[in-house]
């Protein structure tokens, strides 16, 4: 059966395109509020094509939130996370074509959310669709769930979760849930990631005399820049050791399978090191350290920073104000609300009251163990579709709003997409290579199909 | 006869206001290098229509030098340092009359450059047009020295001084020189300055990955943002301690003359307080401990930094450079050039080599002696013109290009001027009141007539 219905994936692959195009012709770009509501209709009646039920939420303040489900033959059921959402598509004039409107060169699909996150979604419905063909039904119930900001930090999700709890809890209950990302390196082998990092953006500012003065005036008035100076380097000292008093009390320590699971990725650090032109990773990290470092410990970054004359030249000035943007990477078990508190307290316990500390945004860590029987079938059923060795990492160095499904639903998380290393998401030329695509619809109907065997 | 002088100055004030008007009607704005040439011109014969023998010399890769010499009846000299320079005028929305078009409102005088230096520069030669019409010559012997760059920092004075040391140390030689700037206080009580600070600018860049990265990698990637922020607070501790080895040892210890003066201007710093809207000084500072460390003691300043994101909202970006502008005020008898090497060793040591220094201009500190007999008489004098007791200041809190006239031509150096503090020197409006002006031509004629007294 299965066999047949990869055949037919290979087959239909035009039409799986065509839908994809339908998609990333649709503007929905949740930063600029542009076609968003269109979007999620388009997303809603690719559902409804596909055979699911689907329903349209709305999200105060938001983008609406589209659902679907289809009941299968057995009593599996598999929850697709994606968001029909992208960043915006400028530079335009670093585009060869239009980011919307949707180009083939080189076996290559180009438009702005080919990778991030529209092929994934299209590859999901591409692979029910081939398996309704082929067996007339689906071996498994499968849920959809997805939303219109997920760039922009996903900021109406919790409450949302919040004031629709009983309903998603049925609504989008399942065994296991496919997020989005995930792909192949560049040798094609697969990479599935088990979860995603919190962060906590934050804006600190400083605030010194009401004007900008002549820095003659430097001897005797409080400069808000040097303020700021001051109370940064009381946060992170030069060994990259986070110094609020607590930051790490919640940090769960690594797990063995996924200290080993960061063994695998042996060089891949040191081409990328070369590639960004620096000498060495913070505190000579590499290999393991490396993989430790960027996928299973915090971390805090300064985004940016201003004050002053940032000018050509020379101009004698003492500043009236010092901002910096900083966020943290959180890992389990740590809560961005404690950390923020932590933060501020160390900040009143150091003399740096006065700053003012305003909240971007944040998100919860998440992860699935790397021994869930959930991340077993993802990667075996990889490893038969692409014929290659997959990859189970911890996690992905970054953040998304993958918290509700893991702590609040409980269904076991991994990524599994139709990425490749130069998809350029987030930059013009996005792209997907169209045998990522077709592998990816494959994978998708595979994982159905075992998931169906499992019980 | 001091007293004819005075009472011409007052008939002849008309005439000195549009000798005025001729010079701030010339734009001559060295930031933009606008009309320099001309205006130097239009100096050259206004000395020359005063009667004096004047010279225009050119500076290689800066605006020409214009000298003045006119031999006076007694053995004393006076020389006068000007700059016929001016900031910018921008922003231009914000002039009530074109900056280049003066207009006198409301008793005021108003113009780009009306004091800062032009209108110190009339007065000089109003009052010396005033000796030659009631005594037909000059009690003593007048030069003057103006320059073309002050607004931008003098940057080719010092080469200029040392590729025409010999002819300059005649032509300048003097018994005494008035310096722009000074003038009366809120209350119309006469303040003269005996030094500058010298200033070292420096801008210093710190470097991380090729390109901007995305924030995650902030966990393994070194931030030039905190690479930056680290060093910085090497620099400095929050006591206002500036912490590079051997930053201090040249500071010549205030003399006892020195610190006496700082008592006299009582209140001036808390309505300044008050005014810039900060709830005290640093460290405490204020009455002659305010005055202390504004005129007597050096201070290191953050101009400006820029690192990342600096727009709106949350932008998860680790940033690929990181950059400060500082600049050290500095007191005899520390060097910019040793304060720089300092710096540079010290970053060093603290292992922040890689951070690149960039110096964007430096002057020496210059200071008179408080007993000087030379700030005695200009002293006294302003309290015979002015009725008022008049304050010596053993310097100002900013920076000029006053050393080689102190240390190198070895004259001893006073500021003394039509300014107030509602001038709005570089800013919109800048304006002198015509009383000020009128009352500094009678104090420099009042000064040469005590010369000629002398001896």
């Amino acid at each position: 059966m299965i066999e047949s219905i990869k055949k037919d994936i290979t087959e239909h692959l035009d039409e799986s395109i065509s839908d994809l195009e339908r998609l990333c012709a649709q503007p929905s770009i949740s930063a600029q509020n542009i076609g968003l509501d269109t979007c999620s209709r388009l997303v809603q009646s690719m559902l409804d094509e596909a055979g699911l039920e689907t329903e349209v939420m709305s999200v105060p303040g938001g983008p609406p939130i589209v659902t679907g489900v289809r009941k299968g033959t057995s009593n599996q059921t598999i929850l697709f996370y994606d968001h029909y959402d992208v960043q915006p598509p400028e530079p335009l004039e670093l585009w060869t074509s239009d980011p919307f409107k949707p180009q083939i060169r080189d076996e290559r699909f180009f438009a702005r959310g080919a990778s991030d996150d529209k092929g994934n979604l299209a590859a999901r419905i591409a692979a029910i669709k081939a398996y309704m063909r082929i067996a007339g039904d689906l071996p498994i119930s499968v849920k959809f769930f997805v939303e219109g900001e997920e760039e922009v930090g996903s900021p109406h999700l919790s409450d949302f979760f919040e004031a629709n709890a009983s309903h998603l809890k049925n609504r989008l209950a399942a065994d296991g849930c496919i997020w989005e990302g995930g792909g192949v390196t560049w040798d094609g082998s697969p990479v599935m990631h088990l979860g995603l990092k919190g962060i906590l953006y934050l804006e600190l500012e400083a605030r010194g005399p009401n004007r900008d003065l002549h820095s003659s005036y430097g001897a005797v008035v409080p400069n808000p820049a040097w303020t700021l100076m001051w109370a940064l380097s009381t946060i992170k000292d030069r060994h990259e050791k986070i110094l609020i008093p607590g930051f790490y009390d919640d940090v769960r320590e690594p797990t063995r399978e996924e200290l080993l699971s960061l063994n695998s990725n042996s060089n891949e650090d040191q081409s990328f090191r070369e590639d960004i032109g620096i000498e060495s990773f913070v505190e000579g990290a590499s290999g393991s350290s490396y993989g430790k470092r960027l996928l299973l410990e915090p971390a805090c970054s300064i985004c940016g920073i201003q004050s002053g004359y940032t000018g050509h030249g020379a101009k004698t000035v003492l500043p009236s104000i010092a901002k910096a943007k900083i966020d943290f990477r959180l890992v389990p078990n740590q809560r961005p609300e404690d950390i923020k508190r932590k933060l501020k307290d160390h900040l009143a316990k150091e003399g740096f009251d006065s700053i003012k500390v305003t909240e971007h945004g944040s998100t919860y860590p998440a992860r699935t163990p790397m021994n869930s029987q959930w991340a077993k079938l993802v990667q075996q059923s990889a490893e038969r579709v692409y014929k290659k060795t997959a990859t189970l990492l911890p996690g992905i160095a970054g953040s998304g709003p993958m918290y509700p499904f893991t702590d609040i639903l409980h269904i076991p998380t991994i990524t599994t997409g139709v990425g490749y290393p130069d998809n350029r998401i987030h930059a013009p030329n996005e792209n997907i290579r169209l045998e990522d695509y077709m592998r990816n619809i494959m994978h998708i109907a595979d994982i159905m199909h075992q998931m169906s065997k499992s019980r």
